[in-house]
């Protein structure tokens, strides 16, 4: 896969009394640009859940702030799996408004398959799900 | 049960552009306020599950906004259950900032049980779920 | 201005716990799609400080929901003002994921102009504003 | 300043569909803590922006996730200014349930002043500010 884009709306209820974006709000973003990319090749949570058993909970995360953006500007989320271990991987994001860069960021994301108890383990990622997002 | 009531600061977050509470998150505090009055009498929606085998969605809300707040405030939501009837319930809010009311609103609730298939349907409200919250 | 319609994915940060939408998303749904009806008759809330001196701050808001959705579902919010009052006028909301019904609700908002001590008053709406949006 | 702490419940609405907390929350939970350290010395940010004419902007933020949280777990953030530089400092935050670890995390802050032409500019922390949150 080539990097995956995502296009999303600044809206009134993402910005904070400075009139800029409340910075959660792009971790909020992450995450939903990678739920598509993840949609983008035919998967979601339920089907890596009832596929592969498996879940891919947050280990590590960040995010640099470039330039502020404000409400009705558009941004482009653009992600890409930059990096793969053997139980986990890490996505990369960069966030523009039009030319100018507003943000870059990254997830550091396990792979987790349940466990008979109902709990979830570490585990190697699966091979499938791996081939789907590598370059 | 008498009124019950909880006590939120105004977050930065949950401030908009215009300075004041984006109004979803009054609907926030609303249902935060609804757990913690369940959470009060030792049930929780994991016990309401477990002990009732049942769930309490959603059906009609409302609120109507008074006088502002803006973050740093304290605001005080009470919640009374209102009105009982055989498969719902209505929760009453009222917002308070110190004396000065901030807004009131409310939740109609069902009580749905799970079916042997997996979903949920309507039924009478559990006669000990409602024994704890009636006046 | 004939209905307006505006589509949303439903993202999985916008699900609770029991996998359905928790509420008060609807609510930021109705806003964004508010803001993006006022945006297409190329104001916003900018333009309506700038050229009108004033705000539409929210009256009174309710919802009533018909059936869950959940991640990955794409529902689409019709928009309509449905009522004009001297001061008030209140804007008609419909949800929708294909043809199946998700929720109804409202938003009742007032005109205000700011005053020269930089507090805002009710007022009657601005003749041009209600131009744009009247059927 | 020792270390500050804040207590939050973990809502209803705060955990997704796997039953966890949606991880942009943390940095809700981060800000806040920020906001109310700056409280508990006689500050906000308004009287930043009055006392100083600055703003206090995010450049860089991350969490490390060690262990979940659910709803109706009560967290502990402790919250402490790890570092200045000329322009900047970093807040440290651990959140924690009980004894459990449950993530850590940090903010950088830039300090910034207000321009005459109504843009901001990083400068020189204000040692007064500074002198609130040193040890």
């Amino acid at each position: 896969m080539t990097t995956f884009k995502r296009d999303f709306t600044v809206e009134w209820g993402d910005c904070d009394d400075a009139g800029i974006v409340f910075y959660p709000n792009f971790f909020y973003w992450f995450d939903s640009t990678f739920q598509a990319m993840v949609r983008s090749v035919g998967l979601n949570q339920r089907e890596v859940r009832s596929r592969f058993g498996a879940v891919t909970p947050l280990v590590d995360v960040g995010a640099t702030f470039k330039s502020p953006v404000t409400y009705d500007d558009v941004i482009t989320v653009y992600a890409e799996v930059e990096e793969w271990a053997e139980r986990r991987f890490r996505i990369a994001y960069t966030v523009k408004c039009g030319e100018r860069l507003v943000a870059t960021g990254f997830e550091k994301r396990a792979w987790a398959v349940y466990t008979p108890e109902g709990g979830i383990k570490g585990a190697s990622v699966a091979p499938e799900f791996k081939a789907y997002f590598q370059k």
